[in-house]
């Protein structure tokens, strides 16, 4: 495949800190490890890190939530098809953060780190007053350099803990790390998503198909405020995405809506689909009905997944008691 | 031994936190494991927390400033004639703060510690805008539990420390710690004696023996104001105790000063000197040259150790370029 070809794959649909990083190793011809990507891809539970941030959970709790995301990511991978071959996982508190080299590395990082370099990392870090997370920034980019990644993905509010990262890994010996920047889906409601937020906000993996389909009927369409929907979000960061995929593994479905004449039109490209909300040809109920469908059916493998497995089903009641 | 007279040997010339941890020991007949004590003994060198206070000292640096107290702690208790068989000494980068157990120790006290409570354990942590000086008083606490003593002695300085560990120890199932408190010694010029003031402001356990006698007798005695003597501490800090661990070894030796009278008198206790200072009965130079000679004579055999000593020569180089 061309090297253009390839990088793109890597990077669509999200922003890019320090391209060239990716961008050298395809030229030279070398071997591409992310956090997250087409490429060979880590998965990093971060188990420590929640432990660290959340500090209201037990530690015990944190195991029980990290064996669920365990058991959730799994099943979104096998339900998209992902090749298992290509996908190693890591969970933070088994892994090397417990070696010697690890700790000398992070008392090493804390000793080029200010206070507030680590407290501008982001909200999360800034607004507690508790130790713990300040540990947090280090121990991530640290997590990098021990898993030898080239780029991680993370969300928009990462970018502070990806800068933080690369001022300090060359300052100790390691290379700097590209970053792959996930924009933030918004809110149903129209501002972000946050697994703080209410539950009627956000549609989560293991919703029912009754739970999905109320939630995103109920949201709000704005035909004159198309910016900032959290439903056209839904459309072009969440489903065009996943009917690229299933195309790649020759499957044929794409994004179906009712258009306001009575025709069902199928889009494959989520600028058409943006022209023909913009144009008013679809309604706010056809929109919010395709959508419900194309969730649901992204969703169903994963339910399937979890109604078969009592290990999971256990691990839950533990992880979020009611 | 009574059990009375026990305590009082410990606790002779400190203030004492937490009495009761030492005294139940004591009286029910347990064996008494501290810092620093008559008892069974464990040195503990600092190192990784010297690295992590001193952020401007490189870690080899560091390894060298250990190297070199260690034998500097050696001569000096050599020196008092300490039995070596009833202390142990621990290093801290070569101990437990490596283990898993230790580390996670250490994420539970900081999940458990503000930011503010971390700042409030003393100016050093207060005052810098590093990062890693706030990783020290966990470690120090910790460090505690995991060498298994039941106090430890420490300046005045430590008493915010002090305090931190014993208000978290016990949320991680540890046992509370007594703490034996150590005057600090007022500076020759009279603030507080410290390494980072200048030389000619204290006594260096190497410095030569016509230093010391410049540095005393250049030093002030104001005979309208006796507390807070640079001087006077010294008399009551260290020469007086050096007196009495000499009486307690068999080695006759009293402080000796000229009085004004032109007679020679012998103190073994401190409130007879402060006394005949208070009555104008010894003049300054006097006093001086007691200190001086006494203190040379304390010196002398750490010197002669360090004379001879190659390794101890190369390290200091090492560790204190000029």
């Amino acid at each position: 495949m061309a090297i253009d070809t390839v990088y793109k794959s890597i990077t669509r649909g999200v922003a890019v800190q320090d391209e060239h990083i990716i961008k050298e190793r395809l030229q030279n011809g070398l071997p591409l490890k992310g956090f997250w990507a087409g490429v060979e891809t880590t998965v990093y539970y971060a188990d420590t890190y929640a432990f660290l941030v959340n500090h209201d959970v037990s530690i015990e709790r944190v195991a029980y939530r990290t064996k669920y995301y365990q058991f959730l990511i799994t099943a979104i991978l096998n339900s998209l098809g992902v090749p298992k071959s290509k996908i190693s996982f890591v969970t933070e508190s088994e892994s090397f953060t417990y070696n010697p080299e690890f700790i000398k590395k992070e008392h090493q990082l804390s000793v080029l780190a200010s206070q507030a370099g680590i407290k501008a990392c982001g909200n999360e870090i800034d607004e507690t007053p508790c130790f713990s997370p300040m540990l947090c920034p280090g121990r991530q980019a640290l997590a990098e350099a021990f898993l030898g990644v080239h780029f991680q993905l993370g969300g928009e509010d990462q970018r502070g803990m990806f800068n933080f990262g690369n001022s300090v890994l060359p300052r100790l010996g390691f290379e700097q790390k590209a970053h792959l920047v996930n924009p933030l889906l918004p809110a149903l409601s129209g501002s972000k998503m946050s697994s703080s937020k209410a539950a009627s906000t956000k549609i989560e993996f293991l919703d029912s198909a009754d739970d999905v389909t109320q939630k995103i009927m109920g949201c709000v369409y704005d035909e004159s405020q198309l910016e900032g929907s959290g439903l056209l979000a839904m459309v072009q960061m969440v489903i065009i995405p996943f009917t690229r995929v299933s195309a790649s593994l020759g499957i044929k479905r794409g994004f179906s809506c009712l258009l306001v004449n009575g025709e069902k039109k199928t889009y494959r490209l989520y600028d058409d689909f943006f022209s023909d909300c913009k144009k008013g040809r679809v309604s706010g109920d056809g929109i919010k009905a395709g959508v419900a469908e194309m969730i649901n059916h992204i969703l169903e493998p994963i339910r399937q997944s979890y109604a078969s497995n009592k290990e999971w089903q256990d691990v839950t009641d533990l992880a979020y008691p009611c």
